[in-house]
């Protein structure tokens, strides 16, 4: 692989910035994550974050509603905006020479928003109807419910919010929490592609250094629901989520983590995938994934299936994870690095994915890893450490909700 | 751009080799297309295609169905199968080096499958799995619903067969279809990426030379669904599938075509987005694609809305298919260029995409379009060959297919 070279300043308002040149792309992307996310949300308001991300774009600086959207559009710029549990996150990617003239804009859109009251109504609609189009889908919506339920609010609650919550909303709530959280402190901004590291620190210096850094209040703590649950739903199907503690992306075993995660659902010859889907054809779809958070983290299972095979599905999916800490292959490992050679690879050739992991890695280890130094950890790893690991972390004090037409059981022989 | 080089080769059995070597990627990515698509399907046994994609997956040349699984994830293979109308196809990306090893392993997958007997079963039922999923997907299972009835069978059943078809399989079955269908000729491999094409022909020389080409039996043509239809479903949510006849992607006309589809759906700017989303909060999703076969193609449009608002969601959306022939601004095509633009940029970048599309237009064209032929197609368009094309082939002879707890009405007056 070609070197990398990573540009980190830190602005004296406490705005960061990476920039990371990649000589062999035409094309630039930047990831800008601004501490704006679902967790500031009101307790009893959730979704105000969401519908302010809708409300956000819709005019900002010198332009209205219908010249930003058309000024981001003609720059060709592949866009993306959402709202995670800390941040508001705005993504795009485009040709190198249409950056900057991306930058201004999102400077605009993240510092001098209109928030027209006119467009209050279309904004809040958009997402009651994201929010009502998530009923009928049940593989999403098990997910965000088991979520819920394995993390305490406001780390839980989905942060596109709730439908009672978004119903009270209003232009100065919604204002409220964008004056509140918005600032250059926690502010990250990612730039990856064809670009130069001194223009990117000068821009981003008049773009943003002079945004005024305030204290950002801390959000309120709340409840985790029920462990183990079932939500009716009248369907041929049951869709079957299941959590389990792990450790979280600035853990020093978080690469072990990642490895006993992978054996279990990594590529095609995973354990998940085999033995419930390719052996038994128990299901369509059976994954599990480490998502972490800052903090804390968990492994999060999902698999879909008829009702009448939804029992088996639960019963042998949960031995696959009780059975991991019992023994792992090297040739499991040997496939897991194996995988994650090529995704680095692939990751290194996209200036969008490179834009995002420069951000994600400040956000939750305060640094950026190279892509060589994530292979050395992938590469360090031996099946002794992820025994280890998954000793220490069993698929224990797990939660399990179901969705479909009964509830399940789980079987107390795994427990 | 760095020119592209393309070496093409069409062996004496038929089977074409495309390949596109790119300097400044680590990676290498194939795309093999081969004649077993579900058009191919018995007539009632709908699905025999997709269980095969299942089955011939589980073991090949020498190695049985777990090994096979094995080695192709020890090659870190980021691998998609899946089946098309006319082609069943595999893809696959990795690090360069490890390339030929999975073109090895894929030629003997689509030659010299095992199509174990003992695996069948769960074969079939992975299949009926996902079709039973699609139930509960509604926004899918309505665009799989519009293609039913807006283009004639086998054209518009859905690839991934029915229930009722592929309960009715038998291993002899879908051997048979294997049997009849794959063969050299109509295969299609594009590579793309760190590569020699040198090396790379006679590596496909080495491993399809000797393929021996037979006639393909031609598949049955029948009928297409109702032009007006409802499906009743218990839910909040209607979902809209909106279908009017285009040209496709062969066609002189093709690149005008899309133009006029992207001022309607191309970007948060366009005409959908902004008046059925922005403007009135309508649905949270709303598109149109231009859906290209080999000889004939459609727009298909896809809007989901609460039941409440469904028919004003349908109204506003009809409205703005026909109005697109009245006139169209020379920003709104400015902005398509943008964004084209852009986007063949990063589809240069990556040798996934690359691979796809030579594949892609091969079977298409019987050529392969350069990214910078595309780039001239795009730039010479203008307002008024879109608005040419507009006329020829406006928002007429519509196939409306609704799904929901009631239908709505096809208002006569935008007809």
């Amino acid at each position: 692989m070609p070197e990398q070279q990573i540009h980190t300043h830190v602005f004296p308002n406490g705005l960061t910035l990476l920039v990371e040149p990649m000589a062999d792309v035409q094309s630039a992307a930047f990831s800008l994550l601004t501490p704006c996310g679902s967790n500031y949300d009101p307790v009893g308001q959730e979704g105000a974050a969401s519908v302010l991300c809708e409300w956000i774009m819709r005019g900002a600086g010198a332009l209205g509603s219908m010249e930003l959207t058309t000024a981001l559009d003609n720059l060709g710029l592949q866009r993306n905006e959402g709202v995670g549990n800390t941040h508001m996150s705005f993504s795009g990617a485009t040709i190198a020479d249409s950056l900057p003239a991306a930058l201004r804009l999102y400077a605009d859109i993240v510092r001098r928003p209109h928030l027209p009251e006119e467009e209050f109504d279309a904004s809040k609609l958009g997402v009651e109807q994201s929010l009502r189009a998530l009923e009928d889908e049940p593989r999403q919506k098990v997910m965000n419910e088991l979520r819920k339920r394995s993390f305490a609010a406001p780390w839980g609650t989905p942060s596109e919010g709730t439908l009672e919550g978004v119903t009270r909303l209003t232009p100065a709530v919604v204002r409220e929490l964008f004056e509140r959280c918005t600032q250059p402190r926690q502010t990250i901004l990612g730039i990856a592609g064809r670009v130069d590291p001194v223009q990117m620190r000068e821009l981003t210096e008049e773009l943003f250094g002079d945004w005024i850094d305030r204290p950002i209040e801390p959000w309120v703590d709340g409840l985790r629901g029920p462990t183990r649950d079932h939500v009716m739903q009248e369907s041929a199907q049951t869709q079957i989520g299941i959590a389990y503690p792990s450790v979280p992306y600035r853990d020093v075993d978080y690469y072990a983590a990642w490895g006993v995660v992978n054996v279990l659902s990594g590529g095609m010859s995973s354990r998940l995938f085999t033995e419930v889907r390719e052996r038994r054809g128990l299901c369509y779809s059976v994954y599990a994934t480490l998502h972490s958070l800052r903090d804390q983290a968990q492994v999060l299972c999902y698999a879909g299936t008829t009702a009448e095979r939804a029992q088996e599905t639960l019963d042998v999916t949960l031995r696959e994870l009780r059975r991991v800490s019992e023994g792992i292959g090297e040739d499991e490992l040997r496939r897991c690095k194996a995988r994650a050679k090529s995704s680095l690879i692939m990751q290194q050739e996209s200036s969008a994915s490179r834009a995002s992991s420069l951000a994600r890695d400040w956000y939750h280890l305060g640094r950026v890893t190279t892509l060589d130094e994530v292979r050395d950890k992938i590469e360090a790893l031996t099946v002794r450490a992820l025994l280890e690991h998954a000793r220490r972390y069993p698929a224990r004090d797990l939660t399990v909700l179901t969705l479909g037409p009964a509830p399940l059981e789980v079987s107390l022989a795994v427990l």
